[in-house]
């Protein structure tokens, strides 16, 4: 009896369970392995042996997964270290995955978690285990290195663009000046941010300014970009990301507060809330800041169909070709043709991942740092097409625990 | 010749254009007026002259308005005084209507909006004038008197509800205690914040809390009921109202902050933020706030086709009686039946909207003021059914921008 285990790890994304049951489904068509394993709360939770086995379960609803936002199987912010500070960590590790009896260990995750699955690799050989780690990249950043992009991009991108497109039509029915701020995630990089350069109507770029963490914020330039759209237009769109930072480095969003509000508070948030206080203060009166939180990385209701896709096909892949693949690689999408669009899904050693950054190339900036060019605009594209295939019940989509 | 004139006021919401494109096609239909004039920004703009022929337009073009969100006419908060006091302004109205032979006025709006009409209809009693106005209500708040519901509550509805459900998945996939909190907007009354009540996984209720303006806010009360929950389940997902006030009518939203944040800043924000705060310095370790701002009634891409097809109809509905319902009065929403879910269109007088609030019922909220009944639910339910039939051009909804 040979068994396999997945897990999943780090921030979720709407599309991250689309792998996981992409892996599950292949397994159930070809039955390569006798069970699959579900670590719960990812390594972490294996640590502490918090296994289910999804074999187990009614295959009709573990393939709801599929179009269930969120990490379905839980997940953790646990990073393993070097096997001299932890050797016990990665012993027990090993005796789980003896006692169930597991061939093939499939991760789930970002640079932080294909940093696991390069020392859960290292360390097998280590100690002559003939265990398979093998990586699948999720994240809504999209900040991995080598890869086209990341499985959970597409969906955030479409979720963020189509945000700005419906506020922009919102911020402009008043016939007054005023300034509207999105705040993405993206951690050090503008890949979130720069995906609302495709919200457009008529062809035109709804949003006006996209700020990015590669380009270092300056307070004066970024008031005389917004006063001179002003001008020109009733109401400015703007796109943040969390990561803004200024020349020094030091994060937009720690910067001191301005004053106070008309009920004697200090005025304080993210970024996209210091930069209204910003504006506020240099005379700007109407200007509306949010912030798109965790809503931009969970709203399967809207994801992008490629992405579901693409999601579950690198899942289905590596299980499908677990054999073959070398322990401590991942499986990744390369894109072959942008138009019309063409991916095909490749592998690469984790180490090449694992703890690296990918930041937003310099040439799609634009010369005043505060847009994106055409360039990004076709990258960003076909990534968000097609709705998803959602099911309705009580008029709502149909989601599933299965913690 | 004879025209009429349709203008929209107030904040917009998803469906908004719904009621006024209901009007123009069924014009285009049944040829009633020779020309469908838009008021652009409301009645302000129509005291600026500032009018625009629909009919001169392309109509595939003023069609796609259907599905466009927030206020494609422009809006205005700009309210009539009695005439006693703004003669001027009436006598400049009336000029601009006999100017542009308008038969009808076709306003759409909340309650201020239906105030509008109201005094239209009465100054043209006074002044001989044979002008007809008439009423077609909006507003995700929901709070019109009489009416069963308002168009642009059930997208709102389904979106908050949406929202709950996605992030308290997203919520809940570490293995840490946490409460998760949204705040809906509502202004005075809690439809919209009760709506979260229909986001269910396996038919249990996701939200936990849900506080409402109609139960005054205790903060003491508030710190046992999130403690209690939290100690039988990992996630607390709570909804809130920005309308809440304590006893003696206070605003959470303005109330005192506490202490500074880890960078010196003194936290603030609105409910949402408040009660993020308290809790924090009560003990709890991990708590996310999210306002859902503007995105709660410009969110067409996931508008209810229920609430679409009801925008519709009341603004077709309202062009083809014209010539029968009488000056100042309304057209509105009727629930006959709600399982299944029917309707019907009735007419009222603006007299009995204008200016009034109807409040969440006392009887579909819980005992301990925290969370509301299975009444509730049932009335929510039809509201938000069907998903909107959006026409997608380049991956985004296909929206129209026609000012």
């Amino acid at each position: 009896m040979k068994n396999c285990l997945i897990a999943q790890s780090g921030g979720p994304t709407s599309v991250i369970n689309s792998s996981c049951i992409g892996v599950f489904e292949k397994n159930l068509e070809l039955n390569i392995f006798d069970n699959v394993y579900a670590g719960l709360n990812g390594i972490e939770g294996i640590l502490n042996e918090n296994l289910s086995n999804l074999s187990k379960m009614d295959p009709k609803i573990v393939s709801k997964l599929k179009y269930t936002p969120a990490s379905g199987l839980g997940s953790c912010r646990y990073k393993l270290k070097d096997i001299d500070i932890c050797r016990d960590e990665y012993l027990k590790l090993f005796e789980v995955f003896k006692k169930y009896d597991i061939d093939t260990f499939f991760y789930i995750g970002g640079n932080d978690s294909m940093d696991t699955v390069k020392k859960l690799s290292k360390v097998g050989v280590e100690l002559n285990s003939p265990i398979k780690f093998i990586g699948i990249p999720k994240t809504i950043d999209n900040d991995l290195a080598i890869m086209d992009h990341t499985p959970g991009y597409g969906s955030a991108a479409k979720f963020i663009a189509t945000t700005a497109l419906e506020n922009s039509l919102d911020a402009n029915v008043y016939d007054t000046k005023n300034v509207f701020i999105i705040e993405s995630m993206g951690r050090d990089t503008g890949w979130l941010a720069a995906s609302a350069v495709v919200a457009r109507i008529d062809n035109k770029p709804v949003v006006d300014l996209i700020y990015l963490p590669e380009v270092p914020f300056d307070k004066v330039r970024f008031l005389e970009n917004v006063k001179n759209k002003l001008e020109q237009k009733n109401t400015v769109v703007i796109v943040v990301s969390e990561g803004l930072r200024d020349k020094d480095g030091n994060f937009v969003s720690e910067m001191n507060s301005f004053g106070s509000d008309k009920f004697g508070h200090a005025q304080l948030g993210g970024v996209a809330s210091y930069l209204k206080n910003l504006l506020k203060h240099s005379g700007v009166k109407k200007v509306r800041a949010v912030e798109l939180s965790t809503l931009q990385r969970c709203s399967m209701h809207y994801a992008s169909q490629t992405d579901i896709d693409e999601a579950y096909n690198l899942g289905a892949y590596a299980l499908e070709n677990s054999k073959s693949i070398e322990s401590g690689h991942m499986v990744a999408v390369k894109r072959t043709s942008t138009t019309p669009y063409k991916s095909e899904i490749f592998t690469l050693h984790t180490e090449l991942v694992a703890n690296k950054v990918k930041y937003f190339p310099k040439e799609w900036i634009n010369e005043e740092g505060n847009n994106v060019t055409e360039d990004a605009y076709n990258y960003v594209l076909p990534l968000i097409l097609g709705q998803p295939k959602i099911q309705y019940e009580n008029g709502l989509p149909s989601y599933v625990s299965i913690r």
